[in-house]
Order: structure tokens, then sequence, then C-alpha cells
């Protein structure tokens, strides 16, 4: 097996964040569910967009943020996602690249416009998604360029994309490859309701063993398991699964191996301003840890400190070069 | 004469800001002269876009900014300007409405895309901003509403309305028929540069008494009386025009009447995070201050917090509500 040119190859829904701060009154008229996802068509987007204040515009997206994070530290990352040949396709393509992503996926021609999600932010910092998923439907097996997934240490996949019909054969093709080649296979379950959906799917991905590394928060890992309770949860995903992150918010994380459940805290921020990208940050400094061969508690702490930079700003990517932020905070990232 | 239906109407060039980090050293890279506004074609901006880290997207333009900061005073604003019928206009449109804005400027079909600047903001908080103007060549004497400048108390114009060439007839009929309705007409000078191009004519119209108010920094007055002493162009300013403010940066502002000079300071910021907006967002509480008949300086004391909000974070217009914030500062706006 060749030395991986890419740390990490994140696949996902290429989406642009169409941010806005609300009031949690908003959300209530709008009948949304505070911090989770939601899908929906061209209409309801029009009703929610007329609805929703003076918005901000960033790429974003789940795995598309956690590359970005991931070059930002100073990594070796690739992105596979759907856009389309539009403006917002050409911002989104311009934003990775900048930022040091290797992103050559072709765009999509005489189809939907590129996916956007209208994400409300109220005053605590909790983030309301709402996704019309555009082009993201087009994302099929042949976007999956087998020899950037051999290249990867690491290809890391989002819950999210069990949505467009087509791109779970996407997953499932990268998954082989990668696996093929002997490299790892991650994915994170992205949102409680989104393992609503899917639950039965998901479970069998990771007792299959089709994914090595699973990311999941507090609600996510629940409602996988369908329990009340944290612990029990947390137990049964250690027996399913080699490696898991179990993301707590304020309170850290849980880094989950067979042998052991071990928590680091959270890195400490200054004012929260907006979650958007905390999970996927989290994601792009544990990855890169594992990519990289740190020790399991100290790859989560890299997590936290992506995550504590992002959500100490509007935006779902990293404003401050985090390589640099993570030098300053004594880690040495080999 | 009826009583105005709106404070401000703000007739400018509409375009939507493209904003990432950058150092000095791109600056000098990309020839560009720091704290200023370049006009560039599509060629020129395409090659800058490549150059450019990561960016977020918001809509901004100057006028525009002062329109969406005087509604979040609380004011009734209006605003007059060139988008085209494309995503980034859907945008710029929302968010003005959104904002409180009334703003119905019918949009440009079949021509050059919606405006956009791309701006390059160092570790200083200066912005350099690089305009490709698009839609806003469109902008003419039939996009007047008369019955919107009849029921503005102020008309606000900005400078930089002088590049594209039909924009200036806009301006000139705005001015005249706010004159005819006993209306007052402001101009703000937008740039040095802007200043060096049309010196001569922003001279005739102030004193012409065309414009009746004038807004200015250091550098655009210091530019338009070709000198280097800003005291030498404070008095020649008093003598040309009845009512003017320079604004000084972190120096605070200076409002110059027929009679008297006067000094405000600035509004202390926590940390400065980016200018942009910081010029249009004082006048904004200015304007508003004037239009409800408030001691000068106290306009200008509201001038001086509105700027120092948006500075605060990355975006030309506010993120709190700025009405909310000058009444915690015992502003009582009548």
């Amino acid at each position: 097996m060749d030395d991986p040119q890419f740390d990490v190859l994140a696949i996902g829904n290429a989406i642009v964040d169409v941010m806005a701060r609300a009031d949690d009154d908003l959300l209530v008229r709008l009948g949304l569910a505070k911090g989770t996802m939601h899908l929906i068509d061209a209409e309801r987007a029009e009703a929610l967009y007329a609805a929703m204040g003076p918005a901000m515009e960033a790429s974003g997206g789940s795995a598309g943020n956690t590359a970005a994070g991931l070059a930002s530290l100073g990594g070796r990352a690739a992105f596979i996602g759907k856009v389309a040949d539009d403006t917002l396709g050409q911002f989104y393509r311009h934003d990775m690249r900048a930022g040091g992503v290797a992103f050559d996926t072709a765009p999509l021609v005489d189809g939907a416009p590129t996916a956007r999600s209208m994400i409300l932010i109220t005053p605590d910092g909790e983030r309301t998604m709402n996704t019309y998923l555009g082009a993201c439907h087009a994302l099929g097996p042949a976007d999956i360029d087998e020899a950037v997934v051999v290249a990867a240490a690491i290809t890391y996949l989002e819950g999210y994309l069990w949505d467009p019909p087509e791109a779970k054969k996407a997953f499932r093709r990268a998954a082989d490859i990668a696996h093929a080649a002997g490299r790892q296979v991650s994915l994170t379950l992205s949102d409680p309701f989104c393992v609503d959906r899917f639950r039965g799917e998901f479970l069998d991905l990771i007792k299959s063993g089709t994914v090595d590394i699973v990311f999941a928060n507090d609600s996510e890992l629940r409602s996988l398991y369908e329990t009340a309770t944290l612990d029990t949860a947390v137990a049964a995903l250690q027996s399913d699964c080699r490696l898991a992150v179990v993301t707590l918010g304020g309170d850290g994380a849980m880094v989950v191996s067979r042998d052991r459940v071990a928590k680091v805290k959270a890195t400490p921020v200054e004012a929260l301003v907006d979650l958007t990208g905390a999970g996927d940050l989290f994601a792009a400094g544990f990855l890169l840890g594992v990519a990289r061969g740190m020790p399991l508690t100290d790859a989560a702490r890299l997590g936290t400190l992506a995550a504590a930079e992002v959500i100490g700003h509007m935006g779902p990517r990293p404003a401050a070069a985090l390589g640099d932020l993570a030098r300053q905070a004594g880690f040495e990232i080999p």
C-alpha cells in the first residue's frame, strides 16, 4: 500500500449556506425543530426565504466543511460533491480550492441549481437548517474517482448522503474501493432525523464493517439505538464498531474504542456565536490526528480546538488558519 | 409639504460583497492600494477571484448599506439600485426587503450580471475593494421613482454613482425632484480615487447647492480640495457647503456647519474585525438623526454607534438590531 496522497477524502452534499439570525418565535411560527436539518423543496424554500431576515452566504455542507477544516489544519484534503454550473456552484468550487482542498467533481449542467441550506441562527448560537438539495440529487457512483479514494488514508462520508437516492450508491462504491485499497472508511450520522430515516441501513453499515470510524453526537447516537440513555447507546456502539467518537457539545467528546471510553473536554469559547460546522470541524481535527497516527485522545483534542474556532463566528468554516491555532495550543501534528 | 413617508431614500450601486481575509503581501502582489475601491472588468475579476482565499458573500454597496443601517436603527428607508434578474440579484432584493427597506427598482433582464465587489480584508481590519459593476451600468433616470423621492425627507446619493455613465443622470434627476419637493439632498464622496476621477463635478455639485449635506472622510476631503492639510480642506468645505460631516476613523467625526465645527468621539470597539461599511453606517445614524431633527452632534454620535457595530464583525451591514443598541446607549430617537 502506497503512502496516501491525501489524509482524508470527504464525500458529501455540496451546499451553499444562506445564514440569518432569527428569534425562537420564528422557528415556532415556521414549525421547525431547533438544531436539526429539514429537507425542503423549491416551493418551501421560497416561503422560508421570504420569512427570513437579511442573510449572508458561505460554502458549507457537512463533509465539505470537514474537508475545508482539515486543509486549514495543514492536512491534505480532497472532496467529492455535486454543484451545478451556476454562480453558487462557482463560489463553492472557488472556496474549496482556495482553501487548499482538491475538488474535481464535474458540475451538473442543465439540471437543478446548486444546493442551498437556509440556516436560522438563534440567539443561543443553535442553528436550524432547511436544505434544498438541488444538484446534489445528481451525485452518483460515476462521480467517485477511484484514484482519489485509493490515494486517501481515510474516506469520510456523511449520513446525509442517504437522502439523494443515487448518492448512497456512490457512498457504497467509495467504501468498497477504499477497503480494497487497505484504506479506512468513516461515517458521520449527521442528524437525529437523518438517523431516524435510515436507522436500519446505518446500523447495517456499522455492524457489517462497511465503516471503520463512526462520528455521532449525543442525540444522533440515542436515535440510532432508540434509547433515552446515552450510556446504553455508547455500550452498544462499542460492541458494534471498532472506533467511534461521540461529541457532547460543551461537554466535550468521548472516544469509544473496543476496550476503552476516553473523555476529552471541550475547548473553552469566549462567545458562542453560531454552532454551524461544530461537528464537522471536530471531525476534521480528529480525522487528521488519526490519519497522522496521533494518540486518539490527542486527535479528539485537536477536534475540539477546531470546533471551538468555528463556533466563535458566523459561518460553517474556519475564519482563522487552524494550523497556526493548533501550534499555538501546543499541538505537534506529525 | 407633506410629512415624509421615508426618512431617507438611498440611491447607489447594488453590489454583492465577496469577502475574504488576506495578508498585506497579497495586496502588494495584486498591485492594490489598501483601503480603496478599484473598478475592474470581468477578466480582472476572474484573475483576482482565483488569487483570493475562501470567501463569504453578503449584500453590500455603500448606499445600500446605509439604507439597511437606517432601517436597523428603526428608520424608514427606501433604496434605488440596479441588480440583474439572477441569483445574486434575488439575494440582494431579499436582504433589502427582509431588513425593512423599500426596494422596487426593476431588475435588469438579459444583460450583465448583478454587480459584485471582491473585498480583501487585511489583519488590521482594513478592506480593499475590487468592484465589477455589471448590472449597475444599467441604472438610469427612468429608475428614479418620483413618488419615492418626494416621499423621502433626505435623498442620499453615493459618489460612486459617477462611475456608471447613466447613473449620474439618475443622480441629477433625483436631486432635482427632491429639491422641487422641498426635500434635502445628501452626497457621500465615497472614495479618494473616486474624488480624483470626478473632482470638478463633485465640487460643482457642492458649490451649486445641488447637494445640501456632504459626507467625506479625511482622505476624500483632502483629495477634493487637493491639499495635504485637513484644516485647510475643512475650512474650504465650510465655505462651500451648508452642512457636512468629516469622518476620522478611530478619531471620531467632525460636524461642519457654516458657523461651527463640532467634534464627536468614536464609539469604542472591542475588536476591529472588518472596516467594510463603517462610513456607510455612520451616514445611516447621522441621516436618521437629521431627518428626525436631533441636535447635529447627537446625530453624529448615533452615526458612530452604528459604525462601531458594523466594524466588530465580518460583513458590511449590522448583525445586531441597531435600534436596540441605540436605546441601550441612551439615545432617544424622536
